[in-house]
């Protein structure tokens, strides 16, 4: 498959998916988080072309996401795990979880996240961890970062109304203490 | 694009997948929730191909992101506003936001968001909404929900150590109870 590469934008969510973005990609992460390790482990579950999986585990080591490891000399074989890089990649598939579940699943949840301690299903919410209060707008907003080209400053300078406003309220209240 | 669709996968995140996992998709969508509706846009800003925009565009309206509104009558134009539903997508592209900028962003964030009260950085970490708590292993583990069926069922039956210890746990508690 050719398509045009994301590797050169300095977006953060490109460059993700620059490296997990490919069709099957996410799905190979899932389970190689569930423990799944070997090729055909993978290939059953997912019912993917060999050729294809071997395309995709081979970018997700390139990538850092999982480690490669002959676990057999004769004959050849080799297994597949996350590395931290890849254990880090969890949040992202637990977001497109609870999206799932909550948008495309009409029969109910086939999958849910449990609180092991309690059994309650869990409600997942992205929040800042260091104040504790839900990333949402208005009250969270996107900003250029300190290594933000010219393009990004001009993208991030449009944004709507909500997030216009409670950039002046932060300005205002910046200016008042 | 040929390639096997996840429409009849029941996990939640496949059937996101399906829906959002196209290459541009989710960039298209991360310039919808900024604020960008028109078609010159979401070009001018992606750099794609005029057929393949419109490929996703559609796509994403389909699967319920994106709202198609005539805007003009002549010459025909159109725009795009994410739905409730792509507004809920959200929490998708803010952890690829924090994946990306601590794997992928060696010169420094160049888009990081922002506590619009206090101007501060934020750390988005995925959290469950009732109690609070991180979603991490052990504390959390993925468990076939109400609707899964028995090839779900079998596919977490299987599962790191961690997370089957973590299972037991739960078990001794209820029991204990």
């Amino acid at each position: 498959m050719q398509h045009k590469s994301f590797r050169n934008m300095p977006c953060p969510i490109a460059r993700s998916l620059e490296r997990v973005g490919e069709w099957w990609s996410m799905l190979i992460m899932r389970d190689a988080l569930h423990g799944l390790t070997r090729f055909d482990e993978f290939q059953k579950s997912l019912g993917i072309a060999p050729n294809m999986l071997a395309r995709r585990l081979t970018a997700l080591v390139e990538a850092g996401l999982l480690e490669r490891r002959r676990y057999s000399v004769r004959p050849p074989r080799e297994e597949y795990r996350p590395t931290a890089r890849g254990r880090d990649f969890r949040p992202v598939l637990i977001a497109l979880l609870a999206f799932g579940n909550r948008h495309f699943a009409p029969e109910g949840a086939s999958v849910t996240i449990m609180d092991a301690q309690t059994g309650a299903v869990a409600e997942p919410i992205i929040v800042d961890r260091v104040t504790g209060r839900p990333i949402r707008e208005p009250e969270f907003v996107w900003v250029p970062g300190p290594a933000a080209g010219e393009r990004t400053r001009q993208r991030y300078a449009r944004r709507p109304q909500a997030a216009q406003e409670a950039n002046l309220r932060t300005a205002r209240n910046r200016s008042a203490t």
